[in-house]
């Protein structure tokens, strides 16, 4: 037993209620119009989603949130901010900032709670530890104007294996010490698939415990044939997400459960296969 | 400037001497005969080797290693003890110290300086906890055998990415808190490839002085393509090799470097090719 709000806690027997659901989009990948997808949510009592760029590119911003509000649908977090890691160039550090005041001033028109920041991969320096640093610089630099428009910026660790490639923060202690580093209005985004495996995890979402603004799922298949865009709905893989979903909530995070599925296979899917079978995973297995 | 024996670390712009090369032959794939293997690496210098079990099964370990000691060439590392992690049931279980008790015979008579301890990936019953001490128990069991038998179980982190699949050891820093539970007889290798991307590995490294068996390295493709058939040689990465060899050193660990490249792509090329660039990027680029 805790002292954490425990009836917001489901027992591991008990149903995840459908209220505590936020679908990242892309789940469902980029090809359907978003007001199909938004209709299909609503049809299905998805309240919460969280859209990439790629997902209100089409209709522009404004309209996307026009049309979200008219589903009563919330936004929960947007993704992503990154560019910043790779960014050794003066021009590329300059659109990595311009890109990120952009999805700042997107999340507050969207009413976003958060934008995920995943910060970018290596540069051609091939400089780890140069790109870990220009991440935590660059989100520095726009942590007033995120401050300003109400939205907090969420560093998420992401798996070492797209570290090069996609993200050189690669553990939730390094994501919290980051976000420690930069104080109010940063946040950390813990990630299942991501992070599953870390032999520190369970320590580390402790030590999260008031800066966690953001809890993401999947399932890890066995065998794993990419490093990007092969995961799965929870419950067909080998993470133990009812274990981490509890010591998130113990940890003073109480609210949204994200699924954010990258699947080549599962986002080809037709939304009504697809959608029911995600809340039966979210349901049972989260 | 430090004062570990300084006049064994070359400086960054130093040749690394051929001498402390060791080939780990799965490197080579495992379509050779072994008396060609052999033969190469004498043709080219290479003094030290390490062979996977299927390196030595064609002619069996004694055939291997009287081939070997002809060729006066020493072995450094027998790959790899496995099978813990899953080993579920008492019939997994009894197959697991079978196989671990073998191995360790077998680096005897090959002599051997240790074995690569990777312990296994998950079990059917899908329990991280439980497959991570599985190994520690399993390694535990066969300790006495190996120390007998003067070989020492050097216990890897794999990468995160292959944590389900093949072990669920996956940084330096639980590596070394295994090492040190398990006492005598036991180190750790560091596989620059597994481990460049950890935040911590810096100081991991320094917590393990003393007790570093062995040294690993191939270089991170950008992109990567396959979960484990796709590093590459030192040089054509994004891995700060001499960074992290320079770390090994400092934490005592002045030997072998062990060039290890599971790839696909190269394991298929002549032998008289492959060699040549693997000692060129072990040269000036490790």
């Amino acid at each position: 037993m805790n002292n954490h709000n425990p009836e917001l806690i489901p027992r591991g027997d008990e149903k995840l209620p459908l209220s505590r659901l936020a679908l990242n989009l892309i789940t469902v990948g980029t090809a359907h119009p978003l007001a199909d997808v938004l209709s299909a949510c609503a049809r299905y009592g998805i309240r919460t989603i969280s859209p990439w760029q790629e997902h209100y590119a089409g209709p522009g911003v404004s309209q996307a949130a026009r049309l979200i509000r008219d589903h009563d649908i919330s936004v929960n977090t947007v993704c992503r901010m990154t560019g910043f890691g790779a960014a050794i160039t003066s021009a590329q550090w300059q659109a990595a900032l311009d890109g990120a005041r952009q999805i700042i001033d997107e999340a507050a028109e969207l009413r976003a709670a958060s934008i995920t920041v995943v910060g970018g991969g290596i540069g051609a320096d091939g400089d780890l530890t140069g790109a870990r640093e220009r991440i935590v610089t660059g989100v520095a630099e726009v942590l007033d104007h995120a401050r300003a428009a109400g939205v907090t910026l969420a560093l998420e660790a992401l798996h070492p294996m797209v570290a090069a490639e996609r993200g050189v923060i690669n553990t939730v202690a390094q994501a919290v010490r980051y976000a420690r580093r930069l104080g109010d209005g940063a946040s950390v985004m813990i990630d299942a698939y991501n992070s599953w495996w870390d032999p520190e995890l369970g320590e580390s979402i402790k030590n999260a415990s008031g800066l966690i603004g953001g809890y993401q799922v999947s399932d890890w298949r066995v065998p794993t044939d990419s490093l990007v865009f092969d995961r799965t709905i929870p419950g067909d893989g080998i993470i133990d997400l009812k274990s981490i979903r509890r010591q998130v909530e113990l940890a003073g995070y109480q609210t949204t459960v994200e699924i954010e599925i990258l699947s080549s296979r599962l986002s080809s899917q037709p939304l009504d296969e697809l959608l029911p079978a995600v809340i039966a995973g979210f349901e049972n297995h989260c």
